[in-house]
């Protein structure tokens, strides 16, 4: 049986901080470190052998994922890193505290930008703070940093990707990995539970808390989906 | 510039016991983290920008690396495991004191399979105690584990993966890192600086202490070679 285990890092500084964080490489908190290992302890006692990895460039991913598969005594399965996988920008909100910004923009506005599925924040200014786009790491990747991205923007990015380099390995029956953040997430849930608009933004994956989906044997097609640890699920999206 | 940073993992636990390892994955001990931090520390300081690295399959190496990475600040970068750059596999010395087998072989014996080129120990056999032959990683990756290896059957497998992988990386002006082992980096290094059978099982790359590497541009020749922790050296070979 195919099956992919998608991970929400753990709690971050900012994350504790009720910060928006978007693209910031901002790090995991003690908490969320105890979280990146019990998320390895799940998937360890579950017996199911992946065989490869994906993460973002952001290291409060990539350390999830390290610790996980540390617990897992995995450190040799291969990891791609893949900026495609980031979370989503949180444009001229980066950095802003999130009451903070509901008292500058108000409460609605802020709810619409947190969850609309289109709507994105204001544009991060070139050479504001928080601005990545001289970063090594885009430039060496040649990736355009964006100014600001609606979960639609942030799903623009992880479809092709996803399509392009996980989707025909889940199909030919590998099982693997995917440590991520909220929204590059969500996106990958929206496309594989065919989720509405409306509805994607009102799913929430809880941190470090590793979401298991078997797939129809050689197809992208959940037939099961479950939080390892049930005691901090979420509602799943209705399998289809 | 060009440059080559090669890093051989940190203190394990069975260094620490004089144990022949190999390809058994034996864990850092305290000592050989805080080596590996030290490394990452060495490497930041050099403000050397890396594009990439290489690594075992084996954790020592690649614990080695995540915690250079972490220290550099640059876990972003792309990390590629390959078997090839595993440990020598010491065969039926695997898992021996070097004292007991010095007292089971005599020591004139031991001193040839450490110290000769191209003399491997006795084979380890099928299904005895540390035989991999069975280890999911290397039948995932559709590799005949070795029964042993000298130093020359290190090197026939380092050299294929390191023309094929490495070499034209370097040669097309990219700085990278391989984090790996006492006897794959020796490999390394005699392919690198030419240096013959009788002298090359003389070299011996210190744990933690990063051997960087300059090249010419767009060649594989190195035009000067030094350990960023000068205190810690050991004789380099010399540039031809």
């Amino acid at each position: 049986m195919t099956r992919l285990a998608l991970i929400r890092h753990g709690q971050s500084q900012w994350n504790l901080e009720n910060r928006f964080t978007g693209w910031v490489d901002v790090d995991l908190t003690e908490k969320g470190r105890a979280e990146a290992h019990k998320a390895g302890s799940l998937l360890k006692d579950t017996g199911i052998e992946f065989s490869a990895c994906f993460t973002s460039v952001q290291k409060r991913a990539i350390r999830t994922l390290w610790m996980a598969l540390d617990e897992m005594d995995r450190m040799w399965l291969p990891v791609t890193r893949a900026w495609q996988l980031n979370e989503r920008h949180y444009g001229g909100l980066t950095g802003l505290n999130k009451a903070e910004t509901a008292e500058k923009h108000g409460a609605d506005q802020v709810k619409v930008w947190r969850r609309s599925y289109d709507i994105p924040p204001p544009p991060l200014e070139k050479g504001a703070a928080f601005d990545l786009s001289k970063d090594l790491r885009y430039i060496s990747l040649g990736v355009d940093v964006p100014a600001t991205e609606s979960l639609k923007l942030t799903l623009d990015r992880v479809q092709p990707y996803f399509e392009a380099e996980i989707a025909p390995r889940i199909e030919s029956g590998e099982s693997l990995i995917i440590a991520a953040h909220g929204n590059s997430l969500r996106a990958l849930v929206k496309i594989l539970f065919d989720v509405s608009n409306d509805d994607i933004v009102n799913v929430e994956i809880p941190t470090g808390n590793p979401l298991l989906i078997e797939m129809m044997d050689g197809t992208l097609k959940p037939s099961s989906a479950r939080y390892l640890d049930g005691e901090r699920a979420t509602d799943l999206p209705p399998i289809k």
